[in-house]
């Protein structure tokens, strides 16, 4: 049986990618998938990241997440792969070196070293870059609450997509980058029509 | 003030690694450290490396390892070694290689890469290797308990050995391999000798 083919969605903060990655999933059939915490030790792995009453430096940080993702990698992501399954990620790899790694300053090269330690050779076919500027994140995260970016936060996701945008330029084949300042559907039609061109 | 001076004490199973440690560390009023579960998060994860319920591969349990012993380098190793206290710790960065890498085949130079990852700066000054063939180490485990390896394990454990011996060879400066067939009383004679030389 042919492997399926594997979708990687990735981009800040309210880029849309959540959303264009469920509706490409449910559209082809795909198993959508999530990071970090689509599995039971990845659950409590993901609890233990996000409660900040445990101090955590960036490097424990990107550690749990590889940890996350190489059970999600062995025991979710692969396993559809191989039984033909084709598979939509809302956020893989790159989130760790964009978040981690550019975000927060950890060593590019071991976190690289580290990455590809977690996820083995499960790497996308292709991943989806929907970018957005900081001031489009902002309004649109405004409309939903007051939650918009303090300019600390905004330094770092700005540094965060500045790293998205620098993976995809260095592998043109394996990235795409799609603008995500229109509209749903615009965003949609574009990541489509490449998507179509996908054996799958 | 003076950095503390950094000792670890590695070997596999039986080899009487735990028992030197905590003595060099008492006669020499150091901090004791043990890996894994030195600190609240590192206690949780070792819980949960050593729940068979929960299914990991060598790479996640690794990858486990090490965000444990990034958590554990940043709360209490590294801030002991910075107001000048000399660390001595059971088990560091080498057990990981052994372990995970020589004993269960995850790729060496990717965890050698993930390693330096969660260590960062803080490297050991001198790793002592108690070193003891198998044979010993099941005389001794069968003393105490009808515990004694399976032919898995006995292969598995000389790779663990194989691989302490190979990293000892490789920086002979930052290693010191002592024979662990002597009793108790010869093998710390020959370890203060070592350790003697050492700036503490």
């Amino acid at each position: 049986m042919a492997r399926g083919t594997f979708v990687v969605f990735e981009g800040i903060d309210a880029c849309g990618k959540s959303t264009q990655a469920r509706r490409v999933a449910a559209q082809r059939g795909a198993l959508f998938a999530f990071e970090p915490g689509d599995s039971a030790l990845g659950a409590q792995l993901r609890r233990w990241v996000l409660d900040a009453s445990t101090p955590m430096t960036p490097v424990t940080e990107a550690l749990m997440m590889l940890a996350d993702r190489s059970h999600h990698v062995a025991t979710v992501i692969e396993p559809a792969l191989a039984r033909g399954s084709h598979v939509v990620a809302d956020r893989f790899d790159a989130s760790t070196l964009a978040y981690q790694g550019y975000g927060r300053g950890v060593d590019l090269a071991e976190l690289a070293a580290a990455t590809d330690l977690a996820i083995g050779r499960c790497a996308a076919d292709l991943t989806v870059l929907i970018d957005i500027d900081i001031d489009t994140a902002n309004e649109r995260r405004s409309r939903n609450a007051e939650d918009r970016f303090e300019s600390a936060d905004a330094e770092f996701h700005e540094r965060v997509r500045e790293g998205y945008l620098q993976m995809a330029r260095r592998e043109p084949l394996r990235w795409f980058v799609v603008d995500g300042r229109g509209t749903l559907e615009d965003v949609a039609a574009i990541i489509d029509e490449q998507l179509d061109q996908l054996d799958w």
